[in-house]
């Protein structure tokens, strides 16, 4: 089968022709029909996460999987009602299913984890095995290129706002900033709406271009944040909504400047979640997190319960997308255009 | 001023001129423009809470009320920003400010709680005294009319709905039943859609005339339940959605058959919240509760920051209105009707 | 194999000699060492559930099981750890693995749950198949005859205090009254101490004999109530703690009249947990339940998080048990017994 | 009356004879017995704050109140049940009641809040007057120097470790880390027993001396860090408990080295509250925090029910005290010895 792997770190992906991995009794092989690119991905290549995980090369790159059943393994229970030629989506963090993360659902924070895309098996290839209860199955209406990216951009996104919605942070009379409109901050937006309860929504990124996306999805306002200081964004904020300062803020970059900035404007009693890691540091001032009683929220990717609330969103046909699709052969093309930042929305592979 | 006032149970209010009202240094006079008409008026004239509370008469009736300051008392600090001819809104349930409830926020539950409505002051007469703290600013545009139900049958079941959101019972692949749709059941609705996060709403009435006023005001599915059993309704519900319960339920009637049979169609870990008070006995089941570990929630009326919530609501203009205004002549002759069931939405006595 | 079955309602169970059960590759037999025996074993025999589910005979009772790990499955991971003469106890609630209960770690409330003892495998044997994932590993200094009832008795009251603890019902300046000491109320009383955060713990009871049992373990207070009205003891709760009311209640034994005299003490926001199914109805007012924002909360069993804590705080020594052995031969004597209360504590069966 | 006022930044306190203040209507004159000294009076002197809030010079110190009650304004209601002679300490946070804050209880966290110890009126002085819902009413029984650090002290750590709690981190199979016991940590560790439900209360500090209170007051280990990297720390976690991380932890210090120290070691799904203000900056790397879902939470002081929490447990005989007293004359001797951090526990002016 084709395949997509890294070899070595800061190389392209090498497109080569592998076997189709074995299947284990307790899994699906599933054939893939589309895989969104993410920017973990360029992370991967340029060797992020190494100082986190040393992962045995070569990886077969791609995390945002959709596909159909091609064979199911011995040991799959009949009452998984899986069968043969099902469109499904796969379901990401594969935990061992013992500790105390596992049995709470939290599958994707196991100290064991497997994740497609960051070993042996990915999704730029044309099969992926994947233990029976990491697929969920969808309604064969709906499109593999829109699904592929709910698993990731649109899922992480899904958790962080319902992080703040739990926390108390998201009702009528709150405002809640969306920091970093890329692939994620597009699903951000709208899950802001959806998990509200009528509260406010603004978007800030540099980028005017991407704000308009996130105009579209229905940010009740885009604030565009390039050579402006703290104090000149608090002042737009009180012109626009009659306060100065932000309840909940989910920060899809992870930048740290953008942090600093993004934590200048939270409220008493804020809450701020982060899902991007573009940067890899905290560097802000404790007191005023201490005296104004804030709350850091770090959300990882989302659990099965998450993917599922995500996937009736989708069947409700609640959730659009900003998406291009590419071909198989582009994949190293497009991962160079994501890390540089000269996309808009998402680029999800098609087979 | 003119006054409707309960001298004897059972019997027409009395409309009377009386004095106005003394106001004390940390109250404010209000002028009543619009008060609503809610089903606990009749269960006052009709003694019902008499084995709860034995209320001195006479009773100034009428405890959902908008209108504009006419008079500030002396210690009301200037800081609270009121000025005369300001909109307000009341907050109901005055409490003490001492207890735990108190502290906590919750007013309206504080033991030593007082109500305008059920005591010497309320809002079917011209003016009625308001300690500062439980007056709400509202901006001039909104109408006296559509405000008046909103701290009551509007906010009460806000608190319902919400208690139902932060139990975690809602979400986008949950469904949430409205049992009832009178005053209270098309408040319930719309914020079922608000704060539900994409979750299913379904309605279920006797009436099919008060059930089109759910679909319009956003139902997913509207189910009348007259000489139907809960295996009927089971079956409806399956066709309707693919599942025969509800994972959430408000009830707005709280009548004892309503009440069984919302019950016998609640979810393993569903959360069933009361707010009505038509009938006066819970007799259901103990093991299904118990095995299916569902949880049910008294709500009452709502506290300070319900009411600024409900208030954002309705500045955004996302809350809906079935009303009927009538003079303040009329109000024994609305009670009748109400006591009859007669009245579809909320009637409404403006000045 | 020796084995206990019910094979006709309203029967002894029959003593006779079975084979062992087949084991399924992702199963682990036990040899079963002690097996606690619980009030919903005479219910089962009496046919109390009946109703609910037709549950196929002979059924082998007993599911408070500990015991030593006798033969592993094939498909057993190794990650698992489990090796063969390690001692164990057995999580009760074998879900399918797929709802989402199952999925958030509550298996026992798995619309498709088996039971231990509700069905063809149960701890009245010398032997029980249990699917791996619902086996816990405990440190063999423990005691088997104690370590049993820490699966239902001492597992379900501590999810039920757990409920009112995460309700926030407990702190310094609470007041929970644990309803019922039987086998279950003696643990509820600990884990009121332990969870409580400095709560008053107050024990009530009809049987003085059993109350002695409460004071033991730590209840700060003890209140008899057989022939006394609520208002008799309002008034005696005034005199001991100052206050009429209890914030929090856990109800072991669930009888109607009981459930009536809890409930009348419930305090203003108070939290109630039933886990006792004595009686089957609830037939309580509704005006106290709505006004005083009161919430029931069903509770059932526990899931694998809740007998990690409580194999957690039997490791560290702080739960204390009431137990008296018996042997294989005496369980339908035991039975008798227990149907007519005669039993303080808990009965465990030892092979 | 005699006061001890701040005139000149880095200067001594100025003791001095100045008019007992006027007195407001609603506001209650105590006769301060007891005022504990605190980091932050240090911090104050040294204008750590002065970034934060530019306060008017000269301002009286001293926020830990204890004292009798003197003089009732006329405008204090009855109900509130004070009467002159009355032991009573001060709830700090006084806000203006009527943000969302202080609705919800918070006014600690009241964007117009006023504090004792931070503006004219201060604890190092014979006489204060108090809003009356800012002071609570005592037993006779306890000690004035042991009530006033547990306005603060006794409080903020409180606050912190319900965080912990309420967020789920403690419980009977966690572990939870003190860092740092000064006057803060000695209390902390001993919530964290009574919170913790039978959670491991693991001490960390840079004094042995200190460290040795912490043993006294309950702590299951301690743990001197001076010279020890995160690995040999975690190294020893592990040897202690069979693990090397930790579950929650609660950060009565602040230092930026401590906090990257304790980040390092929380565990996946942990929870960090800060609590302390010795440094004023955050710097962690991000990734482990959103990888690994941890959260922060900034704690600040404590709200009105906090302290009533905290006055039962002292009620309640629950809350041990290291504390040496000393006279109002001695005032600036002891902050200079609290800068040099040379105090083991609380040092407590006495009248």
């Amino acid at each position: 089968m084709k395949a997509a792997r890294l070899h070595e770190y800061f190389k392209p992906l090498v497109l080569e022709d592998i076997p189709v991995p074995d299947l284990q009794p307790d899994e699906i092989l599933v054939n893939v029909k589309a895989c969104g690119m993410c920017r973990s991905d360029v992370q991967l290549v340029d060797k992020y996460f190494q100082k986190y995980a040393d992962i045995p090369r070569p990886i077969t790159v791609g995390h945002e999987i959709a596909g159909i059943i091609h064979t199911i393994g011995d040991l799959v229970p009949s009452s998984s009602g899986f069968k043969e030629g099902d469109h499904v989506v796969v379901a990401p963090g594969w935990g061992d299913g013992t500790c105390r993360h596992c049995q709470m659902g939290n599958t994707q924070i196991c100290a064991n984890v497997r994740w497609p895309g960051f070993g042996p098996v990915g999704g730029f290839a044309e099969f992926i095995p994947v233990p029976a209860r990491y697929l969920i199955k969808v309604d064969k209406s709906l499109k593999f290129e829109e699904l592929a990216p709910l698993t990731d951009a649109g899922l992480t996104t899904y958790r962080g706002v319902k992080k703040l919605r739990d926390a108390g942070a998201l009702g009528p009379d709150r405002i809640i900033g969306v920091f970093g409109i890329g692939g994620l901050g597009g699903y951000a937006v709208q899950y802001a709406k959806l998990l509200g309860a009528g509260a406010t929504v603004i978007a800030f990124a540099r980028s005017a271009e991407k704000l308009e996306v996130a105009k579209e999805y229905g940010a009740d306002y885009i604030v565009p944040i390039k050579g402006k200081s703290s104090e000149d964004i608090a002042k737009e904020l009180s012109k626009l909504t009659g306060r100065g300062d932000l309840d909940a803020i989910i920060d899809c970059a992870g930048a740290p400047e953008m942090m600093q900035l993004a934590f200048s404007l939270l409220s008493i009693s804020g809450h701020y979640t982060d899902v991007g890691l573009v940067g890899d540091q905290i560097d802000i001032p404790l007191f005023p997190r201490v005296s104004r009683e804030q709350t850091f929220h770090g959300s990882f990717w989302g659990n099965n319960t998450d993917l599922m609330e995500v996937m009736a969103l989708a069947a409700h046909g609640k959730v659009r997308h900003t998406i291009k699709t590419f071909a198989f052969e582009e994949v190293n093309e497009q991962l160079d255009l994501l890390r540089t930042g000269d996309i808009v929305g998402r680029a999800v592979m098609k087979f």
